[in-house]
């Protein structure tokens, strides 16, 4: 299993610039678009499902998040992620609290058929989409990201995707290699809407034209390495916020590349 | 009367980390969530029909916040409320603009009816709660909270919860009791959505274990002494709101005892 | 033609403190309630049909932005424009990327229909709501201000409105006479909200009882220059975000007339 190479990655990203388009929730779509922002990526927020259909086909990714997730914006996802499998546009699932509710549940299962070419989740959504009784606290995750592993390699055969499986150590897996990622800092898990960002900047990746393996290893060690960076700067999750903003926009490949903690699991 | 005594307040909450559910605005459903997050509970946002009911069966307490609202939405707030009382999950109401029309007082009227634990207003707000014409200014009142201290206790008295009436002062009573907590900064005003995260705070409390009245007096006190502290660090709106969130990660016991200024109203 | 007058600008709007009713995008809202805030504003975000036509009758002015449009928001944009032009409250268009699909374009234009005071978009959106083909990259122009001057005026004209093209020069222009506005700073590009924020703002002067044009100049020179002031203090768009919200509350009429660069166009 060849290391996967992340050099350059931050300089192709900039290069490419890529159009985003976000379905996302009402608590992270401000914090999204300005991470996007920050790593050089162009993001759009558009959701009605009058114009999702059109909108997806100018994207060069589509990120799929079902945080607050309502009855029109289902609607509005299943029309997107089937524009974007049509015109080929990379697209991420976010399956926000899957196991939270029946509701829930159903429809993170239905997107997971549409073919993502990334799903990230914390353990116990992984856990929860891959069929397993699970309890989860809302959002937050109950498990150890290393309990889902089966899991994510399991989703990851089953539907062609690539699955990232983030925590204290996050996994990405594409059903046969499994990558583990060393990297970030528990603030992270202090401020809200730190997974909902990683699921967006891989979706940065995946527009500019990285694979899936690539584009997942590279969007959680580029959030990992800024948390870190950002926890050394500010010990309170107001002032971190504002470094991981700071930080997205001034890491560079040699930064990156230094701080990587990237082994095979 | 007795002092309530909040002593623990925050290491309690803390230890309890319970799971807040909140259906709130679209302007403050980032800050109610890193708010939430920073003072020690874990927050979600759930606002579908299809799955509010069983969402906050699972949750400690309950935030049902009108300031954005839509027709969808207050269907939702029914549901989850009705389920809340079937549960034994406490909520609380924040009856944002309540006077503002005459749909938000048709709204805000139907919930108070379905037993808050606690209900959180400016004077405007509670005026018109209470059934007094009044005029306001959008979200903020045009009243001082103690002008409305006598619609508070009747709210309180009519519908068996506790009454928080905010401003320079703020006042809380349970239609008997009253305490007036003189804590808070002119700031608070300048930085959106103060008020929705005093409601949010509050629901922690409550979500912890505390009585209706203590988690009004806790989370309005932690709110008013994190707003002083902040204030003290930062004299413009930008800095002051990462300020605010620093503070209540950094708050703790002894420096909320030594500046709480609560007394019998 | 006589050079606008901006002295007093500023402490005109915060003495008259007017109610700015925003129907605006999940990405935004939280931003330009600070925004409005920190200038001196009233702000209030109310979208449901069932009410934007009585509480714009309470606002001194309406901000309509369509950044994430739905159905039911357009519905009630109808509603609220139409009960503003009633009761001559000013109201402001923001056609958030206009041309990017069929639906926002039509969106849009029904919109500019309904008289508007001012109308603000980058060259990619006006040129769009002017009919003409163009492409665009999401929300961000693919023009520059200065290729959407002609569009400007015709919009302007046919319409009645005042028209801002914003970029790197901002124009504005009643279809006769046109300003340019020689403020600003790239890092602006890198936070999202700052055209809305633009937009607001524009809406806070019009409330205060400046004409369009006015109100226009005011609004873009008083961005810009805060964004100058912010892009000394902050390099990157974490801390620039944090020093705009402090820049908008500290800015004050001399520091505003001094830096501010208006010449005919």
């Amino acid at each position: 299993m060849q290391q996967p190479d992340l050099t350059h990655a931050l300089s192709r990203l900039r290069e490419a610039a890529p159009l985003v388009h976000n379905i996302t929730n009402q608590v992270v779509a401000n914090v999204t678009a300005n991470a996007l922002l920050a790593i050089g990526a162009s993001p759009a927020m558009v959701q009605a499902e009058e114009e999702v259909g059109s909108f997806v086909r100018l994207a060069a990714a589509l990120v799929v998040n079902i945080g607050t997730l309502t009855a029109p914006q289902l609607a509005a996802m299943h029309i997107a992620t089937r524009a974007a499998g049509e015109a080929g546009v990379p697209w991420i699932l976010d399956p926000v609290a899957a196991g939270a509710t029946p509701y829930r549940l159903q429809a993170a299962r239905s997107l997971v058929q549409l073919q993502p070419a990334v799903v990230r989740g914390n353990a116990s959504e992984i856990l929860a989409l891959a069929g397993e009784a699970v309890s989860s606290k809302g959002v937050d995750s109950t498990h150890g990201s290393g309990a889902a592993l089966a899991a994510a390699r399991h989703i990851a055969k089953e539907h062609g995707a690539v699955v990232a499986v983030t925590g204290a150590v996050d996994y990405v897996t594409d059903g046969q290699a499994t990558w583990a990622i060393a990297n970030g800092h528990k603030m992270l898990t202090r401020v809200t809407g730190t997974g909902c960002t990683a699921t967006a900047l891989i979706g940065a990746f995946l527009g500019a034209g990285f694979t899936a393996m690539q584009a997942a290893l590279a969007g959680l060690t580029v959030l990992g390495v800024v948390g870190e960076l950002a926890a050394a700067k500010a010990s309170a999750p107001g002032s971190f916020q504002v470094a991981i903003l700071d930080g997205l926009y001034e890491l560079d490949d040699a930064t990156l590349a230094s701080h990587a903690r990237v082994t095979p699991a």
